[in-house]
C-alpha cells in the first residue's frame, strides 16, 4: 500500500472510532455515586483504589478509607496519603488473619471496624470511600453481608465507594456499578522476587 | 459443630495458611526493578499505576510520569501528583488519537514522547516509572517495540517501570516481571453513567 493509502486508512479507521467513542459519551448521560468492586487473584486491587484516590482528591473531593486486613502501619500508600488534607484513614483490622487465629477476635474487630464504616457511610461531606480487603471479613463471615449491603444502599446518593479484595461475594457484585477482575498472568514473587516497597507495600 | 469445635477448626486453617505464607515469602528472597504490565479491557489500569506511585512516594522515592494518549490536562491524577514533591509529570500524547486522525503527526508525537522517556530510563535517581498507555503507540506502530524493549532492558538495575494499556504486545509481557489482566466483569459505563470524576477522570 502507498502512503498515502495507510494513511488514509488510518484516517478512516479512527475517525469510525471516534464516531464510537463519540456516540457512547452521549449516551452515558447519568451521575451518581458508583459502587466498583475490584477482585480476583491479581496484583492491582488496592493500588487501583488509592489510584483513584489521588484522583478524586485532584478534584477537590474528600476521602475516606478504612483498611480491614492490614494490621500494619507501614505501608507507602498510609504513609503518603495521611499527609494529605481531605483524607479520613482508618486501619481497622488486626493483622492478617492468619497470624490472629482466633476467630471470636477477628470477628469482634471487624465488627466495630463496621460501625467505623457506617459512620462515613452517613456522611455526604466523604464523596469517595475505599474499603479495603472488605472481602475477607465477609469471606470468613465476621460482617454480615446483609448488613453490608443495606448500608451501602443507603449511602449519600452521590457517594462513591470502591471496594477491593479477592473473592467478593456475588450479592456484592450484582449490586455493584463496576466489577474489575484482576488476573495475574505472571507474577516477580513466584520467580522469587520478594515483595517490594512503593510496588507491593 | 460445637461453637469450640469451630474456633478449633478456624485456628487450624489459619495455622496452615500462616505456614504457606511464610514460606513464600522465605523463598521469595531476592530484590530488583520490576517491570510491571497492566493490561486488559478492564477497568483500573492507569489507578492502579497511579496507587503504585503514591506508595513509592510513601516511601520517599522519586516517580516520573509520561503519559502517552490523554492530552487532556484536567484529570484528577495530574492536578493531585504534580503538586507533589518528588514528582516529574510528562503529558506526551496530544489528545486521543481517533481526535487527530494524522498518522504522521501522531508517529512524531510519540517519538517526541519516547525520547523524553529515554532520559527517565537512564535517570538512577528515578526510582518508579510510569509509562501510561504505552500500549496504544506500540499497537499504532507509531513506536518500534525492539528500541522500547532494549531501552526498558538497559534502564537502572533498581528501577521500576509500570506500563499501562490495553493489548499489551506478547514481547512486552514476555520481558515483564509481572503481568495482570483486568477484566470488566461489568461496566457502570454500559449502563448508561457518566464518566465520573474521581473514579474515571
Amino acid at each position: 500500500m502507498t502512503d498515502s493509502g495507510r494513511a488514509e486508512r488510518y484516517r478512516t479507521r479512527m475517525q469510525r472510532k471516534k464516531e464510537v467513542i463519540d456516540e457512547a459519551i452521549a449516551r452515558a448521560d447519568r451521575e451518581q455515586g458508583l459502587l466498583l468492586i475490584l477482585t480476583g487473584n491479581g496484583k492491582g486491587k488496592s493500588s487501583s483504589a488509592f489510584g483513584m484516590m489521588a484522583r478524586a482528591l485532584g478534584h477537590g473531593m474528600r476521602v475516606g478509607v478504612a483498611q480491614f486486613i492490614k494490621g500494619r502501619s507501614d505501608t507507602g500508600e498510609e504513609a503518603f496519603f495521611r499527609k494529605q488534607d481531605q483524607v479520613v484513614w482508618h486501619v481497622l483490622g488486626e493483622g492478617f488473619t492468619w497470624d490472629t487465629q482466633n476467630l471470636e477476635r477477628d470477628t469482634e474487630t471487624a465488627q466495630r471496624g463496621w460501625a467505623v464504616v457506617q459512620e462515613m457511610l452517613r456522611d455526604p461531606s466523604l464523596d469517595l470511600i475505599v474499603l479495603d480487603e472488605l472481602t475477607y471479613p465477609l469471606k470468613f463471615g465476621w460482617l454480615d453481608l446483609t448488613v453490608v449491603l443495606n448500608d451501602l444502599k443507603n449511602r449519600p446518593a452521590m457517594q462513591h465507594v470502591v471496594i477491593t479484595g479477592r473473592g467478593a461475594p456475588e450479592a456484592l457484585c450484582e449490586a455493584a456499578d463496576t466489577v474489575t477482575e484482576m488476573t495475574d498472568v505472571k507474577h516477580a514473587y513466584r520467580a522469587g522476587v520478594q515483595a517490594q516497597k512503593g510496588i507491593d507495600l
